[in-house]
């Protein structure tokens, strides 16, 4: 091993105890903390984020990477190692340049932000959060003009940190691919939206069953316990602190089949990319630095490539029908397979069906560029919020809740992230595109093997870990460039058969 | 503030971060982590552990803690500041002449002794586990050495770690009161056991109901579910990151109506403690730090002195049957008061009733004892146990799971706790009698009041944390010095009672 590579492992060994500490109260406050901890664990994630960023930060650090980015000590690296190293410059860059004081205050106020806001979205008030998203964005354009070259755009700089490559100019291309097809696509499926019954789906099914079935689900998917846990939470995600320990989490609804099923498939797509990492990478930098479009990539294959296919519940659906016995009595199969992807506009993008989904991408997509490029307020927000979701979807939210202050992503700092939703949805789509042709993958699917599926995917993506950027990954999968012409196809070709249009 | 004691916060600060998420670590491995996770959460372990050694042994605190310890400087401190640098100091003397890192490698074994500790335990072979447990003796040994002064016992120097003045001297004594009284008053006992039938323990007993029936438990007793979660462990046990982050685990067995109940009642005891320190000294050693005989005995005066008396369950009785109208149908209250002190020598501790329990914590001083003294190797440990259970309790254990193997503590690295098991017991009875002088504690337990109670001691006992020393505090409560007199006084009394003896 390269000398300077191996003084830089305890470092890097240190750096993933301080972020699956992070992690670990990440997770046990979305799971399970009493509430009234909140205060003192915001304190404790400001500590321990900023002794993780003096790890990653430090003289010795700087060294060893200047060193080994020269092309003399590049030449001795494996491809891993080379990953590390490029990721470890990343992150430096990025921190390097913010005040360590002034990290420890934004990660602090991301942890005490969260009882804010949840607060804040069950009253429905969006006054009461918007004094914290100020300084969460304040923090945020601060940060990045710290990094910002002259002239460089600073939404780009956040849109680099989820997804590397993927700039305002890519993502404008893309999203107005997306709106001209798929804006007036809405419309004509929206008028023939009687033609599909899913009053199925508000029964009454009870939370312990639905758990039960969810667990079967997890595994038959190939979620291994033994490296894995599922727990609940007010929102549905997915956190690793390495490739054995891969959590996620449900939320069961009693008037609901679909939404936890579902979120369950989506979730697992995630945890089985993380489960599949290679131990040499797990811990590092590129073992758990995935781009955040690939491994939404992975959920939405899961969830809708394979999830809302009609192969995949050939098999299963005899065994929903005993689950939920009075509820299906009189569901079909192909009554069920057009329930599940029913396309209809709403206010909540996590409820949303595949069709309808990445318009409130793009909605999120427009009101952070005009946030950091200045031309919006945070008192400005709900307002524009409703006027975009009328405009794309025709939709009026009644309040704050089932508007602005929807998703957490804000209130934990992340801005930049919603792209690489969309972003998931089209890769997800371009690789069921390629897989199709590789693999027999609708017989495998009504066999109820979903082993050569999954295997290919960890051997062609999932053992990488984040080694390959996004779009060198895909092109070494699939032999093209980020294309999001599959999705659109997939999508018109989907809702026109659905729809009879 | 005293500008020195100024200078120390921010190390307390980091410390107890560090200790947070050691403690948040430790809970979720014993609730819910996976089974795989284990091996890389004892790297984590190890990491934050040396971390935490660097924070409280650097030059910085030997320089502050120096200075806070001359006479001059003591005197512009509170009473709280003031246990906080002499629990500094203490910590400061036991670490600082440890390597950092022998700290570390301990600190990992501890850790990774978990698993192979719990896989030995479940197949009943003490051999699997001895090569683990004689390193931990040896780590043990060797760190009590590098503190040991000429011909200091070394034994001693781990009981101090637990109970500060409870040396073999002191516990020699106790323990020869507690044999010479005990012994013969548990063979008159058994000789008369079959006149209590406690049959209705045995009976289906739902896991789900009890859980529901203990959460009510826990809140009728003061547990306060904003401040504090109750999760599900192999063994029950208590765990707190701060005064508003307490955490209790319960076990249910469907066949056992009592093991979950008086578990959960004694968790209870230990969390109002936890809940009940002070917030200027939650977070800091002496809110953190409390001695474990001190704790021991809140959760018996709960578990015991409480909750198996007949006035405690006067209100409470109808609720039980209610709760189990079939398996309780015929039995009275009286039938259940006599069940639940019902005394049988056991094989295993943690299910041992009030009058056996003690000398299950004998048997293990006195091997502790020759362990450190050299005169007993790890392969002879399961035959001396047996003898010793053979001696004092007339039991042979059928596997070292039932011997041996039963306890997790010197899986754990805790060698010296056991003893604050029985001091803990013995201090319990000692504050019942002084609390029946004090207040009418019987008819607040007829009329369902726990508040006066909970409040007496949080006001004298619970709000200090560890400020005072045990012996100290209890002097300050009752007026006396530990005295053992009233344990085997009260257990005497108790069981002539109920034997009819």
């Amino acid at each position: 091993m390269n000398q300077y590579y191996e003084q830089l492992l305890p470092y890097l060994e240190r750096n993933h105890a301080y972020q699956a500490a992070l992690a670990l109260f990440s997770w046990d406050s979305e799971t399970l903390a009493p509430l009234s901890a909140a205060e003192q664990t915001a304190t404790y994630v400001g500590i321990l984020s900023e002794e993780a960023y003096h790890v990653l930060t430090c003289d010795e650090i700087q060294h060893l990477l200047k060193k080994l980015s020269s092309p003399k000590e590049q030449d001795s690296l494996t491809v891993s190692e080379k990953a590390v190293v490029r990721l470890l410059v990343k992150e430096y860059e990025k921190l390097s340049c913010i005040p360590a004081k002034e990290y420890r205050e934004f990660s602090e106020l991301c942890a005490a932000a969260h009882p804010i806001y949840c607060r804040a979205k069950q009253c429905g008030t969006f006054e009461d959060f918007a004094p914290t998203l100020e300084k969460l964005i304040d923090y945020t354009r601060r940060f990045a003009s710290y990094r910002a070259k002259k002239g460089e755009d600073l939404y780009n700089i956040l849109l680099n940190d989820y997804e590397e490559g993927f700039t305002t100019d890519v993502l404008d291309d893309f999203f107005t691919k997306v709106r001209d097809a798929l804006v007036p696509l809405i419309k004509k499926v929206t008028a023939k939206n009687d033609t599909i019954n899913k009053d199925y789906n508000t029964g009454y099914y009870p939370p312990e069953i639905q758990s039960g079935f969810c667990r079967f689900l997890a595994g038959y998917l190939g979620f291994d316990f033994n490296k894995g846990v599922i727990a609940e939470s007010e929102h549905p995600f997915t956190t690793s602190l390495h490739n054995h320990d891969v959590r996620i989490t449900n939320h069961f609804y009693d008037d609901n089949l679909e939404s936890a099923m579902f979120s369950l498939i989506h979730e697992t797509g995630h945890a089985l990319y993380e489960m599949g990492v290679e131990d040499a990478i797990s811990g590092t930098p590129a073992g758990s630095s995935m781009s955040m479009g690939m491994h939404e990539s992975q959920s939405r294959f899961y969830e809708n490539m394979i999830g809302r296919s009609k192969e995949f519940w050939e098999p299963l659906f005899p065994k929903l029908k005993d689950t939920y016995p009075d509820e299906l009595a009189h569901v079909s199969l192909d009554d069920f397979i057009a329930g599940i992807n029913k396309a209809e506009p709403g206010p909540i993008r996590t409820e949303a069906d595949e069709l309808t989904y990445p318009l409130h991408i793009l909605i999120r997509y427009e009101l952070e560029k005009e946030i950091f490029a200045g031309n919006c307020k945070v008192s400005d927000l709900p307002d524009l919020w409703a006027k975009k979701y009328e405009e794309y979807l025709g939709i009026t939210p009644k309040d704050a809740s089932e508007g602005v202050l929807q998703d957490i992503h804000w209130a934990m700092g992340n801005f930049g992230y919603f792209p690489s939703y969309a972003i998931g949805s089209a890769i997800a789509a371009q690789l069921y595109d390629y897989l199709t042709g590789r693999m027999p993958l609708s017989d495998y699917l009504k066999e109820g093997n979903l082993v050569p599926i999954r295997e290919y995917l960890r051997d062609h993506i999932h053992k990488y870990g984040a080694v390959y950027p996004t779009n060198e990954l895909l092109k070494q999968v699939t032999g093209e460039d980020f294309n999001p012409d599959y999705y659109i196809r997939y999508l018109t070709d989907k809702y026109t058969k659905l729809y009879h249009l």
